[in-house]
């Protein structure tokens, strides 16, 4: 059945709910407003001929509907939206809070956020409203609630998109107002003034507070605050901006409880202040923004991540591409345009990872504001295009992929395990090294596997790691309360495991975990720091395993471990740079520096190979392969990443050319093939 | 007659004034109030033995003559006037208000500029006042007022020389007076507010505008700014500095309507806001400052674009170089000193374009203040010195060079557009690439014209096109209404066109022009891109002329045109880089990309070719050579730019030795040799 | 007898106060507030397994010993107090003034610095008040006289230590209270507002004042502030805050008269804003806080340098080492740890060059804070760990040197003239070069010595030179009043003098000395320069000495001198690097560039062997010699730092080891040994 099902947290069950399109979602954010409405039937068309079957509709739009106080002029949106429903192309309808009118932010500039040093912003961005601000709240809900009303029934309806980007222009925010919420908040989080004091370790430097009504946001200091502090205010500041979202949530579910809610998450956006491994909890189905990096010569990998990831927080759970780029966007220094085949591959490896749907930002490239410069599926140029042309090609590909809708990607052995979090907590402070971040480690392993053809989860630290045999702890800088037995059960279950440097060092509070490093994990591991040796970037140090490594040195013991790789040289020789505690049949290594990409890839072949996990398909490197499964039916997805012919040991009908392979099938380069497999 | 014609747009006809100096104008800036009273006849007798003809005296001195609110001192400029004139040196008279007194800053800290997050600047710089503050405005006519009228008859003075570098350090505010000035200007740009909301498309993110006074000027936001409102906040900030200078002229020419007025622009001071080419229409002569870069190792040949630009706004007037520098400035990171000849070649190389005076910041230099360490003609070390000597020998060549005065620069046959309106649209958003500047291409391409030998006028585009062979359009991004129409008559009309790539890609609103990129010039060239490709700046790309490429590729289509060049490998394999499209004997070529120097000089030769556009002189490269042509006489300037003796086939008496040469002359390395050619 | 003698000048004359400890002082700072008493004893225990005798206490203690406005909290000081007297640790007892507690920032926010863009600093750091705040003084000048009332005749105190490192978050504030203070301060330094407009030489930019009320702190301007008034500014801001501690010291001396008073400098800290030499007249005993850059290759050097400079501010008199680190600090982008051996070296290098005492910052490392990743004696592992035991036996070390405390460092034949005013002036303006530091040169000439195993004093510019054989004056940008005909008398006298480039450029006005360059030293150099030419970061220069050069050239011209060293090569062929003028036995040198290491250790070495100065002893190139002289005893301490085994010609006992060394001792690599030399 076309449907999904939500366990978002104000649902007293789980529910079902149609899904938004027949098949995979495909299309873009629409903004009619921007157009003359003589160009509206036009756009249509194109839609029908490019395969776009959903859009992202009224974002930003609040001006344009309330145009003065209370005065709602819903015509256009009427007009539009009908137009849309005749063509067939079905509405993710946003509420427009993303953008406040210039009128109200004339009438309150008292609800846009202030910076750490005391500036508040003015008006001609976007969002910039602080979520704490009630009268703020006030006038969003207010048009959400009219626009839930006038549309709640309206045919092409399908989702509601609420706001945009919760967050992304407007976390943390130092005013009076927001401060008098964060003490609320932290009265309910520590319960009294005295276990802040001590969660926190404020006797430093003798910040001893005597009533939450004394603490304020980490204002412009004259030197770093407390890492306690810091972290509290960016975990108050994700729940201030969820409890926004929630907000609007209630009122859409109150006027139309039928129609499913979401908001668009940027899983990959660092330094982010979103937990989103709780919003995710929150969303009728995740949605996620992703762009790549043009300048990153690992992009495919960080998508990949990305896309894991995502499927991650969503408990596995299909999910929805809410907004990637055709080409080039308009924010990066440089800002790329991709090469050949790179917007289906990009796109193709989102749904091969668990999308069930694909849109881009934007259909029609703006010709003024601030975006004007970024890609589109109608770019400056036209329909008479490349790009759009390549986009109706796509489109048509997503038809043959339709009945990949609805099944799951195949759990893989591996979890790597990834926190927001923990990410917080290591930029919450002063530590180490600058060089250190909770990223690289991740994406480098995931990168690694995924070169080997091996399939990765990428998990919130809570997670159930039963059904794995390799548990990766990249950089986990905070240890979550019962993380290391529940790693201790997974390594004595047999599982293995792998901690990496800078993980487990401090707590929820971010308090350091005392009596050597990792404190939370060195029992599991067996081994014992007793001091840091941060490494400066253009060191390169020798391992007797023949590679190199950088970054990180720690004066690691082995008391209950075996030494697999050591120092070699220097003055770390013979330190211990990989170790292993074995645990009947279960491992325990620690990786106590950064590998080169080739020891890596080594050193992560050797623990795979320990739990006897296979690749998902036998493929040439450069081959990414991953696999759904749905009802009776299995579907390898196989990404040619690379600029030669790669081959896999794989068979079935090839969905998008309907072409049948057998026993071994032959990628070109930069193609993609989708077998559906016989089972 | 030593005289000179004014067309300023306040005067009601060409009118005639004379000329500041007996030949070509020669000092600097005079600060005697930074002296005892007693150095002063040393200075004018200095003065006298350097050949300095002229002064510009009395900028920055108002607190040193309204010592308080209409308390008037005048007695020391009164003295030194008095002293100036005996000693046979005329006075480019400043008024002073580029720097308020100490009382009007603390009596009204409303008259200063505010920044973007809303700080205001402080007393201790100089201008900081805001051009659109009332208050300032009725204290510094107050001031210039008494000024003339004291010595608007005394017979030293030769020019008004209105504040000093308007905008420099006063452009952009963002207070309340400002933005309510600029609500105003744009009423009148827009006339309607849904004129003004069209023409920016403020529908984007919903910030459409009911009423002139919901605009603010582009305070602290969010994220970027509308295009369009920063586009109009630069217009409006050079407007509302001309409308200051034009006030101060009101009072200037009501006391003293036979005394000429200017005030030095900046034409190379980027970003800056100033139009100046509407600028220099204000003025009775146009005057330029101009510094060269240390670290820049073509400075000689970004002096030259400077000064054919500046006559290039000047109409072919000829022009003063009010300020440039005999030594090192004090405001570059390391600041470097000049070389051997190098102050002579600087100077005699404005001369050579048109500036018929060439005028040091600053005569003697201060021991205090924050120019302390700024060149001068009598440094630290006083008269006993290499600068003081240098200065001297230039001064008696300029004496040599007296019958230059009054002539013009022969017109050249190529022609280089370069607007500043362009250049502020280029800035006013986020764009494909921050690597693409308004004056890189423009520059090298000068550079390669001259380097060849050829001549080059820099226009503002707005100029008649009709007497020459040869424009080129480097990156003008904003394509002005129109010019699309007039280069197709240009080329219809046998000219040859070049226009570079990200030129023509916006309105005046700073809107893309839609249908394919170049927009404006897409049917005038016969190509069409449908898409930008911004190249990171290591990148190197091989076209199939043997030249290399980078920055910049799109992909051309050659509808009526035909490929000179393309890209050779890659992924841009096979695409144009440079096309043509003749008509009749005229030609418009694209260049879609930046190329090397050699590529650049290569293409340039071939368009020269093709237009039968000769040099100024057969000479060996190295040899800069401009000629001014006067009454019945012509002047032949050849700089030796090079490390090694170049020669010319030239002649006539080198007005700077009194040597006759027949048919070539050789010119030493580093050396200037000025011909008045036999006619 | 165990005393040492302060001449601190608050007292009517020199006076002897016991020493902080028997023997070597040894310690660290020891916050015993942030952690629960249980671990208080363990602490003591471990300090004496360590050796420690010393702590610093109560630093930033001021909010968990006022708890309110008023109410004090003694009995956790009481308790470990007590039990560290009982466990024989002595107390430099701090006054808590370093952080003001949460409560009285929220009742006056008014008694924060603000900064230059009128930012007040908000609570969560640490100092941040404004020394001139009389709110802020009367509050802390209570706590300071309850403490020491209540203290004082406590038998484990031993010194008051007065806040923490006092300016190091609180310089230079931009308020108007501060504002009114610094009128204050100019109207006593100046007397007439006219006579401040002469040292300035506020007629630039007509900045004239006709009151001291007009001036105010150099807030954000337009553009570079007055030279003069920044100079000013700097001066009146280490007045400030020495007022300040002269404050509190009043209190103490009142209250506790026999107990010595210090506060903990930084006398490495650029751009810092005290004139430590001043400042060391204030204390009993100086005591300096030094940390080592882990990027800096040459980081012994540096030590030692900041340790030479300690000795020089304090008259030679021995000083305490009151705060280094044990290993990686935490607020480097980098935080490099120690190498093996290095903690020790460190130590007892500032011990060999005169400190009567070494103490870490800090104890035991926090968990919480700011400062949890900084590293201690007690690190997060414990007392299990190679830090604690390295420190333990460090401890014990430093017993076994026990009978070095009292001594005096050997008064070298070489000095180096550094003054922090002469820093503070050449930052204070916009200068030939950004690249000219104040530090530079000075360490690198004392590097090249010490290399060569000679001694050298770094003095303030005003001590007696007379004992001196070779005065080297590097950089010293700012001449004073009188020191040139200090060292005219100087050179007359025998002596020989090295003056180095932007040396007396300016004078105490920071007014440039006109005349020609170096204004202040030409006549006794017998030189003359009329021309900076300041040299980018990548350039090099050929000498005919066979020499590179750099950063700096200027054309000198020999007017009373011989030219040693010649530029070879370029534009400045021919011009003089090096000169010198002989004056009977004596010489005067300039080198008018920045030599190779190579290059200046040879010049130095000719200037040392003009003057007859010999090393310390004979020994390998890489072992650093220092020898200090007590009472009939000689104490040689050889510290290799370089990676291969060194021999020194030398004989004694060792007291680190007892073993005796006859003629020739081999000191290990990165090994140090101390012979007690029979004298």
């Amino acid at each position: 059945m076309n449907t999904f099902t939500s366990t978002a947290d104000d649902l007293g069950a789980p529910r079902e709910f149609p899904w938004i399109a027949d098949g995979l979602a495909y299309g873009g954010d629409y903004s009619p407003e921007q157009w003359p409405e003589e160009v509206w039937p036009e756009d249509v068309a194109l839609m029908r001929e490019a395969g776009v079957n959903t859009v992202n509709l009224g974002v930003f739009s609040w001006g344009l509907l309330e145009v003065a106080d209370g005065v709602f002029e819903w015509g256009w949106l009427d007009r539009i939206m009908d137009l849309l429903h005749e063509g067939g192309v079905g509405v993710n309808l946003a509420t427009p809070t993303a953008a406040p009118p210039i009128w109200l932010l004339q009438a309150h500039p008292e609800i846009t956020t202030v910076d750490a040093m005391g500036v508040r912003v003015s008006q001609g961005g976007r969002l910039a409203w602080s979520p704490s601000s009630a009268t703020f709240r006030r006038y969003a809900l207010r048009v959400v609630r009219a626009m839930a009303e006038r549309y709640g029934s309206h045919p092409a309806l399908r989702l509601w998109h609420v706001s945009n980007e919760l967050g992304n222009e407007n976390a943390r925010s130092y005013d009076d107002e927001t401060g008098a919420a964060f003490q609320r908040w932290l009265a309910e989080r520590h319960g009294s003034v005295e276990a802040l004091n001590q969660a926190w370790g404020s006797a430093f430097w003798g910040h001893h507070y005597t009533a939450f009504e004394q603490v304020q946001p980490p204002r412009f200091a004259s030197t770093g605050h407390n890492p306690g502090l810091l972290l509290d205010f960016e975990r108050f500041t994700s729940d201030a901006l969820l409890g926004y979202y929630e907000a609007e949530r209630a009122v859409l579910r109150d006027v139309t409880p039928d129609i499913p809610i979401t908001t668009n998450f940027m899983v990959m956006n660092e330094p982010g202040v979103h937990d989103y491994a709780r919003w995710a909890k929150a969303v009728d189905v995740v949605a996620n923004d992703h762009y790549t990096i043009g300048a990153d010569p690992h992009r495919a990998g960080e998508l990949a991540f990305s896309a894991d990831r995502t499927r991650g927080i969503a408990a596995g759970e299909s999910w929805l591409l809410i907004e990637h780029s055709t080409a080039a966007v308009n924010w990066q220094g440089v800002n790329r345009a991709k090469g050949p085949g790179e917007m289906r591959r990009d796109t193709l490896a989102h749904v091969a990872r668990g999308a069930d749907g694909a849109m881009f930002f934007q259909w029609r490239a703006s010709t003024a504001g601030s975006e004007q410069f970024h890609s589109s599926i109608v770019p400056h140029a036209g329909a008479d295009s490349t790009i759009f042309r390549d986009a109706a090609a796509l489109g048509s590909d997503l038809v043959s992929l339709a009945r990949v809708r609805g099944s799951r990607v195949e759990r893989a052995k591996v979890a790597i395990l990834y926190d927001q979090l923990s990410a917080a907590a290591l930029r919450s402070g002063r530590n180490p090294s600058n060089d250190v971040t909770s990223t690289r480690e991740p994406i480098a392993m995931h990168r690694a596997l995924t070169d080997a053809g091996v399939a990765v989860d990428v998990l919130p630290s809570d997670a159930a790691l039963d059904a794995y045999a390799v548990v990766l702890v990249p950089t986990l800088f905070l240890a979550p309360d019962g993380l290391a037995e529940r790693l201790d059960a997974f390594v004595a279950g047999g599982g293995h495991l792998l901690v990496g440097y800078s993980s487990g060092i401090v707590d929820e509070t971010n308090r350091v975990i005392p009596g050597g490093y990792p404190g939370a994990f060195r029992e599991t591991l067996g081994i014992r720091s007793d001091e840091h040796f941060p490494q400066f970037a253009e060191t390169v140090l020798r391992l007797d395993s023949g590679a190199t490594a950088g970054r990180w040195v720690e004066r690691v013991e082995a008391r209950d471990a075996e030494v697999l790789v050591r120092f070699d040289g220097g003055d770390f020789h013979g330190w211990p740079a990989v170790t292993v505690r074995r645990v009947g049949s279960g491992s325990a290594r620690y990786l106590a520096t950064s590998l080169d990409d080739a020891g890596l890839a080594q050193l992560l072949a050797e623990v795979v190979a320990d739990a006897g996990v296979a690749p998902v398909v036998v493929r040439d490197r450069g081959l990414d392969a991953v696999r759904r499964v749905g009802d009776g039916a299995s579907y390898l997805f196989l990404i040619n990443q690379s600029d030669r012919p790669c081959t896999a040991e794989a068979g079935g009908v090839d969905l998008l050319t309907g072409v049948t392979h057998t026993g071994r099938v032959t990628v070109e380069p930069g193609a993609v093939v989708v077998l559906e497999e016989a089972r």
